[in-house]
């Protein structure tokens, strides 16, 4: 058994069920070992982008980690932006790098590049293999690291004599530390806080999931305190039978209007609100100077255990909690705005749907008319590095193939990583892909003024337009095997939503704003 | 003045005249700074590989560095690849790379991440600016370091504070250190090593402009030693009126074998020559072992002065030296093959053409059909990151308007990076570009048994397929507004080039293999 065999055979074991992948030479034995050992899907990507983007969406379905398999430093450097946002996400991430045979890197042949440091910016833990025989330990480990608190970005650097390397020796599965348990004593303090007026809890990341929030709703309903989320949550479960929630806006002068009667903010799986970009002359923090910030659960605590304790410490119950009704808005006549565009969403969103929000601009107020729909999962953008929508959808439809996956693209976002929408074709996934084409990086024309810079010359206005030319999403989604039409009006956008959600594939539909 | 302005207008003044870029909030003081100081034309590119591979492009064929334009370090992680590429082909680039304000790092907002390592992976110098007053200081820092040698990476790090503050000072251009020059002692050892008989001059990087390499020549002629250059050099001057040289072959195996008869190799601007990639019980050293390795000049040395004196030492004119004669290929007939292509491409292949190669596999043969055709440009890729061809082709039409970039693609490699493509149509450059469709990962297909892998499984296979659907590049280029066609035989092909070259624009041609 080469040293690959029995890597991919201990990741096996241990549960890992989907490589997401776009290897070369130097990842050739691992390629090898995955048809020698059965139990790992592989799903090629054609950019390293969707790979790590598509990972992302898998473990925040599943709440497991899939592996990824990456050339050398070009291909992790190709991942990290979605790195990125899956360490932001606290997803699992099992990152599987190749590297030169550990004789030939003092060559300095032309692939060698230093992978330990890209790698340091995005990973919680980092391993270099050193022979075929240890490297399935290290495998092990590096999984258990990517398995740790909510889930973290793990990198597993692996020469390629190491994987060729016979004397593999199959490692048993290292268990995680456990998730550790919020102290009695943090949640009297909580209690007490939320008991004072003027209290919020933000609930975030494994706090916003069906069972927890209706907890931490039942402790506000209770307290009378407000709660919250943050609307950039790895993954929110909403919809009929959830718990009703405010969300803050993301604009930071909005976020702070939002807070500036708060005076205990209780952070459970959440970290304290501050603005997404300094903007000059504009706090960073965006709650009031006088409230207390109080961090009783932090993202990797043990968050049920916290919630279980903090109803025990308050006395609420969830018998009592108004749950979501179902309330879906009438099918919109009229201009395609993004308000009609929300009207027809929240009227035609499937039960069970799983939303891939990377909507930025436009879909601000998508989320308003979809939350009386049927239970559904929203999938936000936690880290603010573009280009994570069409990989998402891609993952998490390999998650839940029963599922319907409707990824909400901005068009600037979108082109960051398209190929992804190969791998749908190719896997033939149940994806539908809603792209806004209002031909502008949008957000950042909104930003020009926030930053002080109202009066944008011709060079900065070109900079923001990507309408010359007009980008054809219907022309770049057949490129690769992906259905689609563009709609230009809101009776058209409905028939052609219709459409996609009644097929069982990719769709792509270019709504041109 | 603030800080944003007193750096562009440093740069305009120390002679940067182009900034590819994608920027973001962050870097939104720097754009508009661009309005506000002329001089430096900004390129848009819809992905940052776009943006540092058409800086690269654009330094191989100007000589002088860009500046790129990055958001954060997501998007310098999407650079990352092409500056690898960047780097290894010793281009001078110099990346603007937008960070948080300096106030408001100690809050790790979403997109907050180590810049400075993902940077130090790739750029020789790495600076982060630390208020207005000092920002344009920093900026000539680091564009001397840019220029330093034949060329190096260099990054700025501006936080938005330092390019929105007041007070800024444009600063004086900072010269690199001049090129070493190498010593009359070893200009005589490289001398006598040449007549000891079977040496070998090996040029490259800077050695391969028309008029060094011809000094080369000489020297190779008068001293009976042979002379070549490895395929993956940053710029080959060739065709009619240049040096006649050997191209080394890339596969190790082959190299192995040019080289076995060879007992001195002198080094001029060039590495020792090593495998690619290490292959189970192969060597890494691809020169005999009784071989000497004489390192006479380096990449970064003065490589003129060491010609003219090498030339004095060994007296080697230039008058007597054979130089290429045209000799082109008669257009071929038959089946559309990678010989008949390179057929094909030696007949049509126009005067002061400039070819972005990243053929992989497909371009193995077209290069000895080119050999006898008009002078052009051949850019190779020296770093072995795929994704930089359409971006490199983009960077050199933005460098030469007047003259026709042929981008030979390879389709795998091609998609890492499509949005280029964009580019060119919204620029209007003069590119043709194309597309081997092969629909595989040929390369990796090859490299199989070299790695010992000679029965691949159908994982093995699928993940080396991409085939399945078919990628339908003119859709993707029309998507882009580029417009193509597809060619299936050889007639066709013929047709299409001459319908590309005589065209002023942008255009694709997907040639089905």
């Amino acid at each position: 058994m080469n040293g690959a065999e029995s890597l991919i055979e201990t990741l096996v074991k241990s549960g890992v069920e989907v490589c997401f992948a776009n290897p070369g030479t130097s990842e050739l034995h691992l390629v090898a070992a995955l048809d020698r050992v059965p139990g790992m899907r592989c799903v090629l990507c054609l950019f390293e982008g969707g790979v790590t983007g598509a990972a992302d969406g898998y473990a925040r379905m599943s709440g497991k980690p899939a592996a990824t398999l990456l050339h050398l430093g070009p291909g992790l450097g190709n991942g990290l932006a979605n790195l990125h946002n899956a360490k932001r996400a606290h997803s699992p991430v099992l990152n599987i790098v190749g590297e030169h045979a550990t004789y030939h890197l003092k060559y300095d042949a032309p692939l060698t590049s230093d992978i330990q440091a890209i790698s340091s910016a995005i990973s919680a833990s980092t391993l270099t293999a050193t022979s075929s025989g240890t490297l399935a330990a290290d495998g092990a480990k590096a999984l258990a690291a990517a398995k740790t608190g909510m889930g973290q970005v793990s990198t597993l650097i692996v020469p390629a004599d190491a994987a060729w390397g016979e004397g593999g020796v199959v490692a048993a599965t290292v268990e995680p530390p456990p998730r550790a348990k919020v102290s009695s004593e943090r949640i009297k303090q909580a209690a007490a806080a939320l008991l004072k007026g003027n209290a919020m809890i933000l609930a975030g990341n494994d706090a916003t999931h069906r069972r927890t929030l209706v907890m931490a709703a039942a402790v506000a309903q209770k307290t009378g305190a407000r709660i919250a989320t943050i609307g950039r949550n790895p993954r929110v479960q909403r919809g009929v039978g959830t718990a009703i929630v405010e969300r803050l806006p993301n604009p930071a002068r909005q976020q702070i209007k939002a807070l500036a009667d708060i005076r205990q903010i209780i952070l459970i799986g959440e970290e304290a609100p501050v603005a997404f970009f300094a903007h000059p002359n504009e706090p960073s923090v965006t709650s009031h100077q006088d409230c207390e910030i109080i961090p009783l659960a932090s993202v990797h605590d043990d968050i049920e255990n916290c919630l279980d304790m903090l109803m025990a410490e308050t006395g609420a119950s969830l018998e009592t909690l108004k749950l979501q009704d179902l309330s879906r808005p009438a099918l919109p006549t009229g201009a395609l705005t993004p308000d009609s565009i929300g009207a027809a969403l929240g009227a035609l969103l499937p039960e069970n749907a799983i939303v891939a929000d990377e909507s930025i601009t436009v879909g601000r107020s998508l989320y308003k008319f979809t939350v009386g729909a049927p239970a559904h999962d929203w999938l936000h953008l936690p880290g603010g590095a573009i280009g994570i929508g069409i990989p998402l959808a891609t993952g998490a439809a390999v998650a839940c193939p029963n599922r319907k996956v409707i990824n909400l693209q901005a068009d600037g976002s979108g082109m960051y990583t398209l190929q992804a929408l190969w791998t749908q074709a190719r896997e033939k996934l149940n994806v539908l892909t809603l792209v806004w084409a209002n031909r502008s990086y949008k957000i950042l024309r909104d930003e020009l003024s926030n930053v002080g810079l109202p009066n944008p010359g011709p060079t900065a206005l070109s900079m923001l337009d990507i309408g010359n030319p007009a980008l054809d999403w219907v022309s770049l989604a057949k490129g690769m095997g992906v259905e689609g039409r563009q709609v230009t009006d809101i009776e058209g956008f409905i028939e052609a939503v219709r459409e996609g959600l009644a097929m069982n594939g990719p769709y792509l539909i270019e709504v041109v704003l």
